[in-house]
């Protein structure tokens, strides 16, 4: 069963006051694009639009209890910060070996850490939800946090009517599919590109070849935006093989120098996974608008988060 | 006759719709800490809001003779960008010497550039205005740009109830004059505190000692905090000591440290101007509370522009 327009209406207000009210941002220096700035959320990214409504769905005894998860990256942080909003309890189960900042942004946010061996993470996800009754909420494989993450194609189409296409980029796909969805459902005419890293292209094969591809990790274990490692699960699959109109590749080196691009022109701190999608646009409007059909109104890339490491921005800002 | 919230309350209308409603930005690292975004405005900087209004403040007649300004920094290219968006002429002298990258962005948002001696650009706007009609907007002073920069205050209200304190950069004062008019007409129990560079301390020393004190160009040029270094006039003068409650400085080690504060764990990119009001947060919040009894609200520090050297954003990164 897809997510609907209306599951994300809800989640709306779920997040509506809790998450930061984005805005699309300009630049006088590129007139035909817009970004639109999830960077900017409390933890860096879009992540707490999911979790806070992951959360806010709970019935009152899941909440007494708690959530749990198992990502270390921009999920792990964002159900933390959203758990403690929300005053439940939160774990969160990583890797031995994870960055010690990582490991601290997360307790800081009040969560607590359970440090693992590598590759036991889910299951040991799993064991504390059946022994302690806690709720596991994963990082994109559930529904609502796929239409929690489609709050950003509402506020999109709220601020700008109407844009040619939005540009979002792909790993797990849990934000490609709410965005997809949304803008299907309110701007049909508006096309949905998926953006993927060139070494993480699963999602672009899966929807070439009509079936759920999955790439090994040491293949998208190569891109620099960590972000979009992931593949598809079949929800996600469903989703965006129903809704996307296409999916695009990009460079590493396309990915870097739009970091320094949009530090540079707009103003924002982009990770390298947050870059993908405005990096489609710096470096193939053309073949863009050729392959879409796109008119002369502006396009929206989701630049999804902005946690870099300060020397790779720094690298990327004079390159 | 200062400026009152009713003529700031007008030039809001002039700005919505035209300039970006900039987020007031939190980050999960400094739950005490918000930052108003005006680094993402169209042009990197809110000049952009003094300049609309003052735009749409003309009669017809003055309208279609168009505008003039001398500024060679974010005023000019807000000037031009605002002068572009109402369809008007616009000129901007600029001095011999000034940076190319600077000439082309004045000259790619459509207006025309007069190169001048060093020295002289006053004089030649004032020509301008004699000769062929176009009206002057001055940088700051000037009722209807400070009631442009005050829009800023407007919306940080309506977005944060209440602060305990809104840190704003003096520079020429119209930024601090507007905000400071509009928090204590609506918010009275809000403090509102300007911040200087050490090296251009002028309004500082000015409210100190009861009357307009200028500092020499040789002095103010020292600081990195290009966009400060321009001295009160008597009608921002007049406004700082009516509304303001104090006026702090900054060093300018903590003005670099503070930009790369602001781009790892606000994900903004801020020019050393723009970052001079965050920086006394991060560097003097315990005196601050102190001297001005701040109480546990948040304190909302303005980020007033982004045009900053990638060269020392890097440097400011990796520091």
């Amino acid at each position: 069963m897809l997510v609907t327009v209306d599951d994300i209406r809800r989640a709306i207000e779920s997040v509506e006051g809790v998450v930061l009210r984005t805005p699309v941002v300009g630049s006088a220096t590129r007139p035909g694009l817009l970004i639109k700035a999830e960077n900017l959320q409390p933890t860096g990214a879009f992540k707490v639009r999911g979790a806070v409504h992951a959360i806010a769905s709970l019935s009152d005894d899941a909440r007494a209890a708690g959530v749990v998860t198992h990502s270390s990256g921009n999920h792990g942080q964002a159900l933390a910060w959203a758990a403690n909003r929300a005053g439940i309890p939160c774990v969160v189960v990583m890797p031995e070996g994870s960055a010690p900042v990582k490991i601290d942004a997360v307790r800081r946010l009040g969560a607590t850490v359970e440090m693992v061996p590598a590759g036991r993470r889910q299951e040991r996800a799993q064991q504390i939800v059946e022994e302690r009754g806690l709720t596991l909420v994963p990082p994109y494989d559930h529904p609502h946090i796929i239409a929690g993450q489609g709050t950003v194609a509402l506020e999109i189409l709220t601020d700008v009517r109407w844009p040619a296409a939005v540009l979002v980029p792909v790993g797990g796909g849990g934000l490609a599919s709410g965005v997809a969805t949304a803008v299907k459902a309110l701007a049909p005419a508006t096309r949905v590109i998926g953006v993927e890293p060139e070494l993480a292209a699963d999602a672009a094969e899966s929807l070439a070849a009509g079936r759920r591809v999955t790439w090994p990790v040491e293949q998208t274990g190569r891109t620099v935006a960590d972000g979009l490692r992931t593949g598809l699960s079949d929800l996600t699959y469903a989703h965006l093989s129903a809704y996307l109109d296409g999916i695009v590749t990009v460079t590493e080196a396309e990915i870097l120098s739009t970091m320094g691009a949009l530090a540079r022109e707009y103003r924002l701190v982009v990770e390298p996974s947050g870059a993908v999608a405005a990096a489609a646009w710096l470096h193939r409007a053309a073949a863009l608008r050729d392959r879409f059909g796109l008119g002369d109104d502006p396009v929206v890339a989701v630049a999804s988060g902005g946690n870099v490491d300060p020397a790779l921005l720094a690298d990327a800002l004079t390159a």
